[in-house]
């Protein structure tokens, strides 16, 4: 690059809100990136860097020492910085912590003590707080004194004097009373404040459903920590929507699209290597039944078909059980009900199909016996892929095992086994 | 159920925040969910109906005549009476507006004049609106005049003399800055306006992107024509999300957990009766091979572990790129170093796994030729699976084709066909 094309280049990214530059550097690829990233100037780093993906986040991270990561997180808000260390080694984050000053430290360190996946990881501590006794006039002139109100207040949190929080006073609400009226008059107490542990996903279900702005979080002892923006919540919805996608094909939801070809080729790795060994389980079924592929090979030609389907049809139940369960809409009590229906739509489109599939193959060989076995093969497994893929994802979660992630591959062994294995072993019996 | 246990749940289902009794409407079965709705009050009618999921709305919507369905939606916000509206045959659409009050139908008869999936259609017309000129006294003395002001109003949004947006006046700078300066002083106006036609897509991107509660609607002349607010735009971010999931099994992501038997048949049928047509190619490929296989019968039970590892490799490839191009990540400048990422990390991992399946196969059927061709059938099924995983989805978008719900399809073709012909093929050559 010429020096003038990279002046330019600087004074475009600089020159661009943090979000939109951190996308351009999202969006690049890897040699890009690191230039980009040189061309930032120091005093914009970190505002462009809170909003970066997490691996890149994490990568240019891993370059700088303690105070550099100190200086650049300086000004922005405690939930973000906390968000940035967790992803650096316990000894630098201690580090970067002795490095910042007293005030933001306490509330980095206060933030910390809470899991990164939990309402008290997500909060801020930039709560503004009223007594419940004074004015609403007092509120104004005390409000006046700020240089500014934090971003996304939409309320003030009212607390006792031991700040247990109390009740909310939205600003529309501020706005539109009589001065003279008391916070505790028009304050809403049926505001519910979300306890410190609870988990992201239940946060963001609740921000989702009650259209909050932010929330209020406190501790066992209702005293007032923070509170939760919807601009968090977002990133969690994102993050847990992408979840079960990337899931799905064996990938992490942090998954950078831009990765280097070094760090792809072990991840993906790993799960070829998973789905080897279930490939050679189904080949082994087959194996059972090498001779009578041998008297029949159109059995060789059409075993693809019975396996392939009862995946398709499982994948399909799996993912509609999948995406209920992230909805909190499946429970002990109507999943009897979604295990019958799976079934009975397996049974149903698997009679659909074996006619077709059965006078399709019959012809094709100019033999009726395989189209019947191939017909009786596809409502087998069809049926077996809708009981699969209904009860695996339910089975897997009580065992605390992630459904998204382990389902598919348990899902196709079994569909795999059962299509391999009542195909050729009706035709074992029939050709017998 | 006996009346006493009846009257509980009506009282439980009414007590309730709309929300939250919308969702446990969603998350039951079809014939306790149409109970629940009898036991609703017809006062909660409205309020429950705009909060279930479009299917089940639909539903329930059938059942009424227009002016019941007039009569619900009285005190909904216009952008959620059109949502509701959308539902609805024309015909009834238009009975329904004559049903409604004066006011009332022309708001939501504006925003049906935009398309359902662009901002035109998400927005509300609820704004609150000053003119630049006046003093912030004046502006919270006009406040003072309202009942209360919308919900999600983070912002008064500035016009000029010709309804003209030119600025916003964040609520949070209102309430700190001096009463006697002019809304013009203090103004935002820097906030991009969003113009009615753009998509939602879009505007969720944007929303995340910078962080906002709410955001102006405009016209081609700048008119302000409404405002769109986080809550909506949060309900988009989580249909764009499950779009590519529920796509890529062949499902809408509308789609009802709970749909009946009935309506789930046909729907999952046509799904299998694409696959069963890629599925018929592939054995159609095999059948190529019938001599061979018949000579070598090892053959029949390896082909799959090609195939099936093709069908992975890929479709982790496809999922990668879906989300970049979700994210508005992928452009052209930066798709050829994706395409060649991914093929040279399938290439890679093809060397690696061929090496161990090649020992496999070789010792399973004593035949070092058999571990030699499913070896070369690996890595170039792997090189193939990472290029048509990354190409597909930029060809099908090109050709205005999803690639979330094309893409898989397609994709499991390429990799069988390329599989057996590879496997089958170099067999053929050796064996010959």
């Amino acid at each position: 690059l010429g020096s003038g094309a990279t002046m330019q280049i600087r004074r475009m990214l600089n020159g661009l809100p943090a979000a939109d530059a951190a996308h351009l550097i999202d969006s690049s690829p890897p040699n890009i990136r690191a230039v980009l990233w040189q061309l930032v100037d120091s005093e914009n780093e970190g505002d462009i860097i809170q909003y970066l993906s997490d691996e890149v986040q994490a990568q240019f991270l891993r370059q700088m020492d303690a105070e550099e990561v100190a200086a650049i997180t300086e000004g922005l808000e405690a939930d973000d910085v906390a968000d940035i260390l967790q992803q650096l080694p316990d000894r630098v984050i201690r580090e970067v912590l002795d490095s910042m000053d007293h005030q933001d430290r306490i509330r980095v360190e206060h933030i910390l003590t809470y899991d990164e996946y939990s309402a008290g990881g997500l909060m801020n501590t930039d709560t503004i707080t009223v007594r419940p006794n004074i004015t609403l006039d007092v509120v104004l002139r005390y409000l006046r004194r700020h240089e500014e109100l934090p971003a996304m207040t939409d309320s003030l949190l009212v607390v006792n004097r031991n700040d247990q929080f109390i009740g909310a006073l939205p600003l529309r609400k501020l706005l539109v009373s009589d001065p003279s009226v008391t916070v505790r008059e028009i304050m809403d107490t049926d505001v519910e404040p979300i306890p410190a542990n609870m988990s992201q996903r239940d946060v963001a279900n609740l921000f989702e459903r009650h259209d909050w702005v932010s929330a209020p979080v406190i501790d066992e002892n209702q005293t007032l920590l923070g509170r939760i923006t919807i601009d968090d919540v977002v990133d969690v919805i994102r993050e847990e929507s992408d979840h079960s996608l990337m899931s799905m094909a064996g990938l992490d939801e942090d998954e950078d699209t831009f990765a280097s070809v070094r760090s792809t080729i072990p991840r993906r790795a790993i799960w070829l290597g998973i789905n080897l060994l279930t490939a050679f389980i189904a080949s082994g079924v087959i194996n059972l039944f090498e001779a009578t592929i041998e008297k029949v090979v159109a059995l060789a030609v059409l075993m693809p078909i019975v396996a392939s389907m009862g995946g398709v049809a499982g994948t399909q139940t799996l993912t509609v059980v999948i995406r209920g369960m992230a909805m909190g809409q499946i429970q002990r009590n109507n999943s009897r009900w979604l295990i019958n229906r799976e079934m009975l739509v397996g049974a149903i489109n698997g009679l659909i199909w074996a006619g077709i599939v059965a006078l399709a193959a019959g012809l094709w060989f100019q033999d009726p016996v395989i189209g019947g076995v191939i017909a009786a093969a596809l409502v087998i497994n069809l049926v077996t892929a809708g009981l699969a893929g209904a009860v695996l994802p339910l089975v897997l979660k009580s065992l605390k095992i992630d459904p998204a992630l382990a389902g598919g591959v348990v899902l196709t062994t079994v569909t795999d086994v059962v299509g391999f294995m009542s195909f050729l072993g009706l035709a074992t019996y029939f050709y017998a």
